[in-house]
């Protein structure tokens, strides 16, 4: 195939695949996508050994990393990382605290403790991101994609410093136009259906907005819903230049996925994801579970802004995770977990979709032959 | 063209468009497509009137109409139509009936009086829908659709005995299998994006889920989000032999849409709908105005089922359209009203659509060409 960003990466397929797996990213590049990874989870030296992992391991393929520097946050004013985390940790209430720790009772999973708060918080501000792109940028990266909002315009100039592209994700019209006035070189627009951060335009109607709204100059990328080839022929006849996918890389033979998550990520249908604030303070996807729901119900105290949320809830996620009960365990996904129903390798994911693209494009071309 | 669904029928495009407005359903069929007329606001007898001039205008093409039979309602088991009438009327809470004279009142709207309730609620349940297809079947009608849940068995059979065929609309796979098993011909899979009753999963999701779960046998239309050529071309990538749309045709010239719902559908973006149980009970994809706003809000009391919630409306809603305040007043729409800026006749739309589904076909094969 080849479109403009297969032209302008040098890769074969127009398939980006974010992953927070070293593994899965450099698979799907070496299969001829472009794996992108997530930098969320990690302290910039950790950032820094999974970097060079891929490096040794991508064969000289291009590979992305996607920062998350949200547009808006709660603390943005409040000095440097570790000043406005440690302000930001005593804004935080107790009746929030007890809500989560009786959850988790209920649940049978062991109490929260102090050691350890915040570290997941590492990639959620402008501030803690920072960190994350001076790595990146030490590496041979060949996209730096930002999940929330317009990235800071120095952070575009510096990326293109360095020859690498920059990539935004957008779920509106307006949000794209706006990332693309800071010189971002490739918008990715990311339908409801998706898993993690999303708005609520679903992709069939966003795509062609967006691509008529940032011009011919702007390249787009279709997310949301698509994990299959028929999805991703859609995504390109609504206008896109590419597609980006994220969950269905969760299941994948190479992916880290915790085996109790992997195992809840097959059995769901399309119809077990929630849009919940429970997560992060800002409306995410997500796996919906006794978690999701007991943010929606009577007894919750309503969620947290941004960052303060994913600060109340880290621990708890960490020991949900390492807890025998499964029940509670959430996570972001799309609606086309639905699909997700088998492991395969990464590089015979993207073998798949291109077939499946194929066939569709075959399909079509019969519907108006003479 | 040529897909199935334009075999079946002996249209030139695969392109079904719903509307309770005659002359757009005629204007439709003649400009190659197939329209269906919406029942629901009919009495048999004005039912009767709208098909005959639809009869005498459609200039022998092929039509439709859609009735509403929800396969669930409170007071199914209260007896024929008026008993369970005025058994429904008498459940409905004196507190629901205040909110909505508040909210009335507040916005300078002539109180609710008691004349003509519950002559809207018509063709909201089962007792209410079978003289519409009495009568429909009386005309030389191609197709009949049912809005909610698989159409009575009884029913398909006796449209089948006319020769003609039936369409059901389903938002998820399990939905559209069993209207599969009751006889039903064609599934119009119908994504979370869609005006009126709606489901939570997207158009780009819910195609090829739908496609693969009722097998070859059956045919599929796309619908939620389709307005455009390059979101017609996708519904068909998805998998669909043909695309159902709705919203798209409140706009056009034909449209006998009042003035000032008009000019705020042609105003809206596509973040301007809102999935609502405040119409009839089911959650439908409605403009967001202040009406939706304040069934969310705490003085709220809740709605209530269908079809007591658009009893208790219907007056209201009545009254809402003939005030000189435009404010509240709401219709069921879906997200790609973004898209709908501008008044055209619907035969140019028609064309329209076709246009941008043949360009953006020509630009999917220039990408795999050799």
């Amino acid at each position: 195939m080849r479109t403009r960003v297969t032209e302008l990466f040098g890769i074969e397929y127009p398939i980006f695949a974010f992953s927070h797996c070293r593994d899965v990213v450099a698979a799907v590049s070496r299969a001829g996508g472009m794996g992108v990874l997530g930098a969320l989870y990690f302290t910039p030296e950790e950032l820094e050994l999974e970097l060079k992992w891929i490096d040794e391991h991508v064969g000289g393929k291009p590979y992305g990393v996607d920062v998350v520097m949200p547009a808006k946050y709660e603390g943005a004013d409040l000095g440097d990382a570790t000043e406005m985390l440690s302000k930001l940790q005593g804004m935080i209430p107790d009746r929030h605290k007890r809500f989560v720790e009786d959850l988790l009772a209920e649940h049978g999973v062991e109490p929260l403790s102090e050691e350890g708060a915040g570290k997941a918080l590492l990639g959620w501000t402008d501030a803690t991101a920072r960190p994350q792109v001076e790595v990146a940028l030490k590496h041979p990266i060949a996209l730096l994609a930002n999940a929330l909002g317009p990235p800071p315009a120095d952070v575009v100039v510096q990326a293109h410093e360095h020859g690498v592209k920059v990539a935004g994700l957008a779920s509106n019209a307006r949000h794209a136009r706006k990332q693309v006035e800071v010189g971002v070189d490739i918008i990715v627009a990311q339908g409801t259906e998706a898993g993690g951060h999303t708005g609520d335009v679903s992709t069939m109607v966003l795509i062609p907005e967006v691509v008529d709204a940032v011009g011919e100059e702007t390249m787009v990328l279709a997310a949301g819903g698509i994990g299959r080839g028929r999805q991703m022929a859609a995504g390109m006849a609504l206008g896109a230049d590419g597609v980006w996918t994220g969950s269905i890389w969760l299941t994948v033979d190479e992916a880290d996925t915790p085996e109790k998550a992997r195992g809840k990520l097959l059995d769901a249908t399309s119809r077990d994801t929630v849009r919940s604030r429970s997560w992060t303070g800002k409306p995410a996807r997500l796996l919906k579970t006794p978690w999701t729901d007991a943010w929606e119900s009577e007894k919750s105290p309503g969620t947290l802004p941004m960052p303060m949320q994913f600060m109340l809830i880290s621990d708890a996620l960490r020991r949900i995770g390492r807890s025998g009960d499964g029940e509670l365990a959430t996570f972001p996904v799309g609606q086309i977990v639905g699909s997700m129903n088998q492991v395969k390798p990464a590089a015979q994911v993207v073998y798949d979709l291109i077939e499946e693209y194929v066939e569709s494009l075959e399909r079509l071309n019969t519907l108006t032959e003479d």
